[in-house]
């Protein structure tokens, strides 16, 4: 089955634009409850299973070796706006480790924080690796390649940190990867299906009620993301928008060419989201409606207006154009 | 008929991504030659047709009372980068109709030129009216309307000025328009068809072969166009680029939400483009892909691997993913 519509930009009445894409939503047993499009459709997850790919950094030791703390937890789990909240924690943690930037294999970002910006522009300075919204995964792969002794190029997919993040990635979305791709960060993307990756995501939503290393893994690095938002993404961003209005009760994630994950322990479910076209405008509305229609987000929160209700405002502030979720899409 | 795949994003192998949309090539009768998707679609060509909407500054005679240059109608053609070099000679084109920023009604826009931008925001200068990418257009729209003696609000479509583009943009297009939105600038953009759009952009491609007051309006306009192709966009840009590519004999323009038009004035053909998504790296790729068809661009410039064939480099300059024309579209 191919994608379905799922969200729709109007103006002046015409329909203008349209987002097709995939979304499933999966229970405590790893079961479909609801799913748009394909569920078996092979998506690449990119940055949404950040999570996943941190696991091996607790199961292995390396976090409690280290002593890593929740906020760094949640860095190893963060596409981050290279602001100082993240970039500042994120030099002291390669400090720790006896590292420094040029260890880094994620390569250089400007990043989308304001301020950081304006301060590497102004001042002639180029962005660095520490810059790049992955930087906290990729310290999270140094700090587990320390405690393997592992080589320095962690990024390889032979590497004995990649290689444990497939096995883990394989065992939680409970599929062999049917192949990977390079990602923005150079770190290799396991690729898996639309119910695969729900799947993973009710793994985590579910660990707390089990008692297995694995689960104590997944539920602490959960907690570090409902615990620090503005550390996940950043001040502006839609993780973060969303994590806060729903009082930190649930974690959610969005990847690169617009996938957006979610885990959400108090209901025990798992959802997984793909706008076909790449674009972060769908997948934050698709999201949001998704959020609303399990009923871990208030319709009437503000934050819904900024990502699926509110009209689109042009250049001088007037309402110029809406986004709609397709007929028959949550409806 | 609905949009067809068109623009295939592949990661390792993996189709990650996809965009579909609709294409009409039409001939100098105005007929189709090729089309895919739906050529009755009805879309909002946005900033596509700003050609058309510059019909009314010359047709009415206010071009030739304010004596404006072919580099002046190339900016009311354009959607620039509000460089020093868009903004220089809009200020002035302001003073000489004894007007000023004030009088816009476009809204401010931070500009896309990197040394502009850094400009501002090093200074911790707010953009103005004169930044916005159609402060072009805007003052081309308050040179009609010193020359009409109409009010201050030439946005407004019942103003004279929105009247005499909505007739002109139904005359080229020879269909009535649907409707209208609001667009990004505040200006309203008139609905009509691909093939509607596609026919107007034909109409300028043979506008040199005819003698009326609006063909040699069109042809000053296209020739405009094509000799300043740094104006109509600005370095870096697609629209310049391809200009550049194609020797000045080609004008093509990029609207937002994905559209694309093509005027070719030897083959005697337009060409419009509208990707249902309204992702630019697919409207870019299409255009250039059927720019290519017609033997308009050469396949082996530069610019085609950039646009179209070239690998998606990640952060550290590795080819991470490519973009490939759908099967079937274009072969």
């Amino acid at each position: 089955m191919a994608a379905v519509p799922m969200v729709e930009l109007w103006r002046g009445g015409i329909l203008e634009s349209m987002h097709a894409g995939h979304a499933v939503i999966c229970d405590d047993k790893g079961g479909i409850v609801e799913a748009w499009g394909d569920p078996e459709a092979v998506i690449f997850p990119r940055s949404s299973c950040k999570m996943v790919q941190a696991l091996p950094l607790i199961e292995s030791g390396a976090a409690a070796a280290y002593g890593l703390s929740d906020a760094q937890l949640a860095l190893a789990c963060a596409s981050h706006n290279g602001a100082a909240i993240h970039t500042g924690p994120v030099v002291r943690w390669l400090a720790d480790l006896g590292l420094g930037e040029a260890d880094l294999r994620c390569g250089p970002q400007m990043p989308d924080d304001r301020d950081a910006r304006k301060g590497l522009i102004c001042s002639d300075t180029k962005p660095c690796q520490l810059h790049n919204n992955c930087s906290g995964k990729h310290t999270g792969f140094l700090t587990l390649n320390k405690h393997l002794n592992g080589g320095p190029e962690y990024i390889d997919p032979d590497h004995p940190v990649q290689r444990a993040v497939r096995a883990v990635f394989e065992e939680v979305t409970d599929l062999p990867s049917p192949g990977f791709g390079i990602d923005g960060c150079s770190a290799p993307n396991f690729a898996t299906t639309m119910h695969g990756l729900a799947r993973a995501m009710a793994f985590f939503a579910t660990a707390h009620g089990r008692d297995g290393l694995r689960d104590r893994a997944a539920t602490r690095l959960v907690g570090a993301m409902m615990a620090y938002p503005e550390l996940v993404a950043g001040e502006g961003r839609a993780c973060t928008n969303l994590m806060r209005a729903m009082g930190g009760r649930v974690a959610v994630k969005t990847g690169a060419e617009a996938v957006f994950t979610a885990i959400l322990p108090d209901l025990k479910r798992g959802i997984a989201v793909k706008i076909m076209d790449g674009a972060d405008r769908a997948s934050e509305a698709v999201i949001t409606a998704l959020l609303i229609r399990v009923g871990a987000l208030d319709r009437n929160h503000p934050v819904v207006e900024r990502y699926l209700t509110g009209p689109v405002l042009n250049r001088r502030g007037i309402a110029a154009a809406e986004m709609r979720l397709a007929p028959g899409f949550t409806s």
